[in-house]
């Protein structure tokens, strides 16, 4: 019995499963896999060579895959990690050798847009695909950044389409559960609205308020006396402008219903303060350090602290 | 020789301060200038017994002051580390027992209302006056948190006026440079300038997000998927209300000109977003993650790590 066989045989196991994209997040997915014995063969596809060898050299991957026909045929499941704006193009590829066997999900970070040229790519064969999104990240990206513990206690997102079979759903959700993640279901546009208040907007307002200090004749001075509040109320600003413009592109809707909320209470404390009103911005701010309160308490009580990450939520 | 002797007998040694307010701040002050041996006598003052009584058996202060002559008949140094609003009255109550032999300074984070302030409640005695900005803090406040080694490594503002002689500007430079501060000056409307973009402005939006998310039909649902990035952003809305609400009206004109400016910003962004402005937006984000990884590089160079700190700043 060769080592193959031997980890076929486990529960929910796989044969074959091919990673497009062997980063951060598709490098970490596959080293989680291997390292609990549940996938016989990793392929790897992508559009540099170079690092397609680092994976391979690190463990990642099994095999690179010269064609989206070598990568697709005969795996159980196929995720899509690369830049969330190649889905559409990376599942055309794929669509034409794609069997009733394999399922394929991704781990973009907004759905509507991904569901939307999914179902333009794969056409009636969007019944084997499951949209998800793991909330897991780091500072640093590419293959070397990848860690089999990455999703251990993150969730992870799916929002399942009314087409998929509840078996492809269950193998994506089986995959992601053995990596050690907490499985929770979405819809798409609520997933979307979700990450477009708590995760995309503040992204937008950290970049926002470090152009516009950076852009003054004092900024010098300005970043001089900027101390730790700054600095990590600005943190995901440090993320990449390429991902995350994608992302509020992607999820453009919900993004503006969000900056006009925004907007609109910033326009309000300014309100107060301008007519001094100090009991109604006291009101706002204790209900804002009381709610983050609970919410940092009812977080300490169901999860392990998280190392610094970024870039992935 | 007793040991207040030979503790006085060091360069720039102090006989006696007063120090009103025995928190995180004054109280870290009294126990650095103590731990370097360069006060012979550290007399508190406050409005709750029990506060200054817990400082006293935490080797705070010496001697627990009951009038405010007590306090500053014979001191070298006062400082006033109460919250901000009573400067005024605190300074008014002082005023009368101020020998020339006395200097004053402050903590306050706003600059202007307490140069304001004082020059009414201290009158000609101005000139003894020297407003200063330590910049730090913890989460913790109270006699219990302060940390000899609170100022170690930070900047510390002084705003002086036109009227302090060089002589009473020393004094206050020397008692921070031996708690290990860096001393910095600036003009008390450019500290104002300053801290209302680097601080004060951060804070307001930080309580501005939680209120509203916080407000939200689906609040629960919103928190349960906010992760580390709205975590980080999100921290400083975890400050003192009441803190924060005294330097939001103290500094007002200048925090009105920052949301106004914050406020175009984001609604230009919103604008590039509405408009789809691929590389308007990426333009943005480009130039606030490459100012602030300047940024943090220049800190890391010339400081050592903090750690996680609130409040103070």
């Amino acid at each position: 019995m060769s080592v193959n066989e031997n980890t076929v045989s486990k529960p929910n196991s796989l044969k074959k499963i091919a990673i497009f994209g062997v980063g951060l997040i598709g490098g970490s997915f596959a080293l989680a896999l291997k390292q609990h014995g549940v996938v016989a063969e990793v392929m790897g596809v992508g559009r540099r060579r170079e690092t397609l060898e680092r994976a391979k050299s690190l463990g990642i991957i099994d095999g690179i895959a010269e064609t989206t026909q070598e990568a697709v045929t005969g795996a159980d499941l196929i995720l899509i990690a690369a830049p969330v704006a190649q889905t559409g193009a990376l599942l055309a590829a794929i669509a034409p050798y794609l069997s009733s066997e394999t399922v394929v999900t991704d781990a973009g970070s907004t759905k509507s847009d991904v569901v939307l040229a999914a179902r333009h790519a794969l056409g009636s064969k969007i019944t084997q695909f499951v949209p998800a999104h793991p909330i897991a990240g780091r500072e640093q990206n590419g293959p070397e950044a990848a860690l089999s513990s990455l999703y251990v206690g993150k969730k992870v997102i799916l929002t399942p389409l009314q087409e998929n079979t509840p078996q492809a759903i269950t193998r994506v959700a089986n995959a992601w559960q053995q990596c050690g993640a907490l499985i929770h279901q979405l819809d798409a546009a609520e997933h979307d609205a979700v990450f477009a208040a708590v995760s995309h907007l503040p992204h937008l307002l950290a970049y926002a308020l470090v152009d516009d200090i950076a852009a003054r004749p004092n900024a010098d001075t300005l970043f001089h006396y900027a101390a730790s509040g700054f600095r990590d109320f600005t943190r995901i600003a440090g993320s990449s402008p390429e991902m995350w413009r994608d992302i509020a592109l992607a999820n453009r809707a919900a993004l503006l219903n969000e900056l006009d909320s925004y907007i609109n209470q910033v326009a309000h404390m300014r309100e107060l303060l301008a007519q001094e009103d100090s009991l109604g911005l006291e009101a706002i701010f204790t209900r804002a350090r009381d709610a983050r309160q609970s919410w940092i308490t009812a977080i300490e009580a169901t999860e392990q602290p998280r190392p610094h990450e970024q870039g992935g939520d």
